[in-house]
């Protein structure tokens, strides 16, 4: 099998699946229970924020494990945003930028129906946030804003230091980036000092499912999503989940620590991939902008499922838009937030890598796109 | 180690632990990837989603997927009561019995700062809700009745028969039962046809942490509590955590296949422990009222949480009360509500069994219960 499809999820490694099973059967106890076992889960917990937090720059103090990035966004763009009104009460803008993950857009609808005024930040052909139009967005009306670090569907790298100096004549903003694409190769883009909360995903970096952690500066307050039980100091009450979160803490470490390798390995890869669908009369978006982990590119007028159930035949598994887009066929949101054509944007397909992958996956995988292209040119 | 705290969390059983390593090595795949990999992902969702179904006699398509039981008594709280009320804009009154675990008790100045009237049931000395009490609070004013399945502090089951007796007066009412604590032994209960909805969690029957599941007759409107892919038919976005819910299905079923058995061994293995209780002087609650697997009694004035520390310096691990309270050392709730003088409250200890527990577990704990209470009359 090769894989290409490593942004909807990616595998988790055989380390991390040993640590999931250990931690479920020795450290089993409830975090909350007041005897032993509930000390040392506690502990194991503690340990995990510890580790997080130095890798993001935060505090352990101000990392928050809850059960998906969908549920992270959904905590920050409702309760948390309006614990931010309450400080703020003239204050009523949200700025979000047109290419965020439906975890975000899906919340729009909500949000003005609360009364919220959310203003969608364009992007350029590159996909990456049109700086002047920010600019222009940014007054003391603003509560919140709202920019992944790097886009789910093309790759685009957005300008987080660009940003953070736009950003400086308002202090009292905040700043919330979805990073939940930034852990393969773009981990330094987190710890611009200046963001207030991140996103982040477990099954993104080959853990297990069902870990989404908030990293949150002390300064911004905070309501639950969740009521119950009190775990995570009253702001995400459930019963925590150690061994997911326990292995989490570790792959986190584990990507941190080859970044370097993973992501000069991916740039490589990247480079001839492209190199090759552009010989082959591709279209490749982000070119200059993306993440070295993603490659989006187009083959018009042939349909992305098309090509993607062509590469399938050929045991390649790639994505038409998002995964979460994938199956219910909308629209290529990215694509069409950076005006590229519908004719183009709906013969688009996405790559993407991790480092799990390898030159002989690159080599199989450029051998085929040429057969599969000249295959369609036949037909065409 | 002598686990009698099964109520706060499970062990996880080694099989269950196989299932859910095979399943995230063997079907990594996101279920909304359009490929065979998602296809795959899809189809072992849709057959938990089946035998789930199955045994609560409920409809595949009625069976929704969460984080845990938390997040589904406030998705049931908050975004489906809101639903309910769209429907009836007339009704205003939300019944919840004065006994339920904090993850709905905790929302209650939500829902009042939302407008609902909240009124709570009260329960007997047995503590099980006062039916002519639920009666007068039975009008036509009633969005929503949430009373617990098995109360998780002292085990008491609800006379589910006859509020559906109750209840049949008022087909508009929905009714949801949060059933986490019925699985080791009063499945059963989760049967009754007019329940409208139910709330489960994994781990409080031997499956990992971190899925709970949202059971919901199709005639009950719903919203999301998260908002973003579109998975779960919409209702409840997040990436599938697929190996966890293939896991519970199995345990669940696997929980329903022995449960004759735990419930005989479990109802002996509880007389004996109550009979050597009762003849060690302590008082027991809701003797004659409770779950197979709870025993919660008191050894007035000695304070539960130095019992509980007497039994784990033996290697027996129990609880004061529920192990969400257990840390931040709230009241016990329930043996208030039960009208339990605090100076005997204080002293009370919850022992919970799973069909995991032994007769050497409950020889041992019978014995070490007579060394520790004669220890602590000495110094009475």
């Amino acid at each position: 099998m090769y894989y290409f499809d490593n942004s909807a999820t990616t595998k988790p490694t055989p380390e991390i699946l040993n640590i999931y099973q250990k931690v479920s059967l020795n450290y089993f106890g409830n975090p909350s229970s007041a005897h032993k076992l509930g000390e040392e889960a506690k502990a194991l917990m503690t340990s995990a924020r510890k580790q997080i937090a130095a890798i993001l720059g935060f505090e352990s103090n101000e990392i928050y494990f809850a059960s998906s990035g969908t549920e992270v966004n959904n905590w920050v763009m409702q309760p948390i945003l309006k614990a931010i009104k309450q400080i703020h009460p003239n204050r009523n803008k949200v700025l979000i930028s047109s290419i965020e993950h439906p975890a975000t857009m899906k919340q729009i609808p909500l949000l003005e129906s609360l009364g919220y005024q959310v203003e969608l930040i364009k992007v350029d052909a590159n996909g990456q946030i049109d700086l002047a139009h920010f600019e222009t967005l940014l007054d003391n009306e603003v509560l919140l804003v709202s920019v992944m670090g790097v886009n789910n569907e093309v790759g685009a790298i957005q300008p987080v230091k660009e940003m953070a100096t736009l950003l400086q004549k308002y202090p009292q903003v905040i700043w919330h980036m979805d990073g939940v694409q930034t852990i393969t190769s773009q981990i330094a883009l987190l710890r611009e000092p200046r963001i207030d909360m991140i996103t982040l995903s477990s099954h993104k970096f080959h853990s297990v499912r069902g870990v989404g952690i908030l990293a949150q500066r002390q300064r911004v307050p905070n309501m639950p999503l969740l009521h119950g039980g009190g775990q995570e100091t009253g702001r995400r009450s459930s019963t925590e989940n150690l061994a997911g979160i326990v292995a989490t803490s570790r792959a986190l470490r584990k990507m941190n620590e080859i970044q370097a390798d993973t992501k000069e390995r991916l740039a490589t890869y990247r480079g001839r991939i492209i190199e090759t669908l552009k010989n082959l009369d591709w279209q490749v978006f982000a070119e200059t902008t993306s993440s070295e982990h993603i490659v989006c590119a187009a083959l018009a007028p042939i349909p992305g499922e098309v090509l993607l159930h062509a590469l399938e035949a050929h045991d390649i598994f790639v994505s038409t838009t998002s995964a979460c887009a994938s199956r219910s066929h909308q629209e290529h949101a990215t694509l069409k937030a950076m005006k590229t054509p519908d004719e183009i944007s709906k013969s688009a397909i996405r790559l993407s890598m991790a480092h799990s992958t390898t030159d002989e996956d690159v080599d199989y995988l450029l051998k085929t796109l040429e057969q599969v292209t000249e295959q369609f040119k036949n037909y065409a």
